[in-house]
């Protein structure tokens, strides 16, 4: 397996950075992660532009251009022949002589095998616990998950799949997922700021604009804890149904039928973007 | 120069880790920093105590006791044959093949050379800036100075040496420094909650009770700008006076009476602790 790493094509078991890295002293660096299905970066357009905005809020200038990046993407991918996976693009901090000062970022760029289950189990759906907290500079996909890695025991220990953040009542989203609700009058809504905005969320929100209404404004926990549906969204989960929050089932405790409708039409869309040549 | 990393000492310059590792995946390591005087490593065992606790926080397993680190940081010194001089000990996540869960931490310990002046320039102060901010797990030296560095261009352009933190009118800290103010009543008094228990204020605290009423308690922004004397304290910066906050002079806008006593008292203490074989 090939990884990218400044200009070099090193073999994936060996690739390092020097430990003067801001990534490895200060946790600064961002990052974008994509699948190819078939070969094919998915929405790589979307993640090489939001990619672009996180390194432009942490002050990181980019070595690349976002084309650069496509092409080097693009061998990537033919150098090794995976058909089903995911590729991470890390821009750090830069190796930093005073540990402190951004400076030329390092890029790395590596490919893994992912495994994905197209068929959407009605049965699959998660339970959440929430944690009261915010991500620091959360419209950049920076690498500061200490939270949500941290979190980990808590949300096992409660038999939980994830956890929800939520500050002073308004719910944001899940370390590595957004999250949706359909509400009583059946309008699809997710938060509007504090989040990440997520490539899937924004292509369930164009797909969803086309069959009901689609808001993104606040919601807070008792929203959700009302909802009809709760779903969350990410690259790898594409959507799941959200059963229980706290203990508290959410509707029925069953997968509702926009989350259904809308997990079909994204895969749908997925499969037409990647049989495009 | 050499750096120890897991069993194997390497060159400096060749220092690396793997990029699955969690510290550049996702910010996930802790770490703590110490200075030699004269090869000889100030107030190890406090910061191998606390290296202890930032680990235990992040549920990071120290593949190695207190007392290996230490005899690890004794051939480091041994070997770099470097007088003054700072290092690091990094304990992160791991590599992890599911990029998100801790495993055997990678463990990277560094030297570099240091200048520090002992001279205390009476007209040496600083000037802080605010932000509405605490850090994640702030009693774990985590590497997550995601907001630290963020903002050392905010610092820049108000034409301050540093950002104090504070939240819902509390100070904590700032990114790598404790704060102190001596009030009207002569009293120390430095932040109980939300901060790293910094080396140098627990020994500042120590010299000071036996001279001056001590207390750690909740401060307020307001104590701060009405306070005597100002002070932050780090292991680079021993004592540093802070003669401006938001603009405002504290006090006379002179370093004060008590932090000049103190820097003298934090000084000896050095001399004498380094100055035992």
């Amino acid at each position: 397996m090939w990884t990218f790493i400044n200009d070099n094509w090193v073999d994936a078991e060996k690739a390092s950075i020097h430990v003067s890295d801001l990534a490895i002293q200060r946790g600064y660096a961002v990052f974008d992660f994509f699948r190819t299905v078939e070969q094919k970066p998915l929405f790589i357009d979307d993640h090489l532009e939001r990619l672009q905005h996180s390194a432009a809020v942490l002050r990181l200038k980019l070595p690349y251009t976002v084309n650069e990046l496509k092409q080097i993407v693009l061998e990537l991918v033919n150098r090794n022949q995976l058909s089903t996976s995911g590729i991470r693009i890390t821009v750090t901090g830069g190796n930093a002589a005073d540990t402190y000062t951004p400076t030329t970022p390092n890029v790395i760029i590596t490919q893994s095998p992912l495994t994905m289950d197209a068929a959407f189990d009605a049965q699959k759906g998660i339970t959440l616990i929430t944690e009261e907290y915010v991500r620091e500079l959360p419209t950049a996909k920076s690498i500061n998950y200490l939270m949500g890695v941290y979190l980990q025991q808590k949300v096992k220990d409660a038999g939980a799949a994830d956890v929800l953040y939520v500050k002073d009542s308004y719910v944001s989203e899940l370390p590595r997922s957004n999250i949706f609700i359909v509400n009583q009058q059946n309008e699809l809504i997710t938060p509007d700021k504090n989040v990440l905005s997520g490539i899937t969320r924004k292509h369930i929100l164009q797909l969803a604009a086309t069959f009901l209404s689609v808001k993104e404004q606040p919601v807070t926990l008792r929203d959700v804890l009302t909802a009809k549906e709760v779903f969350v969204s990410s690259t790898t989960k594409r959507l799941l149904p959200v059963l229980n929050v706290n203990g508290q089932p959410i509707a029925n405790g069953n997968p509702g039928a926009v989350t259904k409708e809308l997990y079909t039409q994204f895969l749908l869309l997925e499969k037409q973007i990647t049989a495009v040549t």
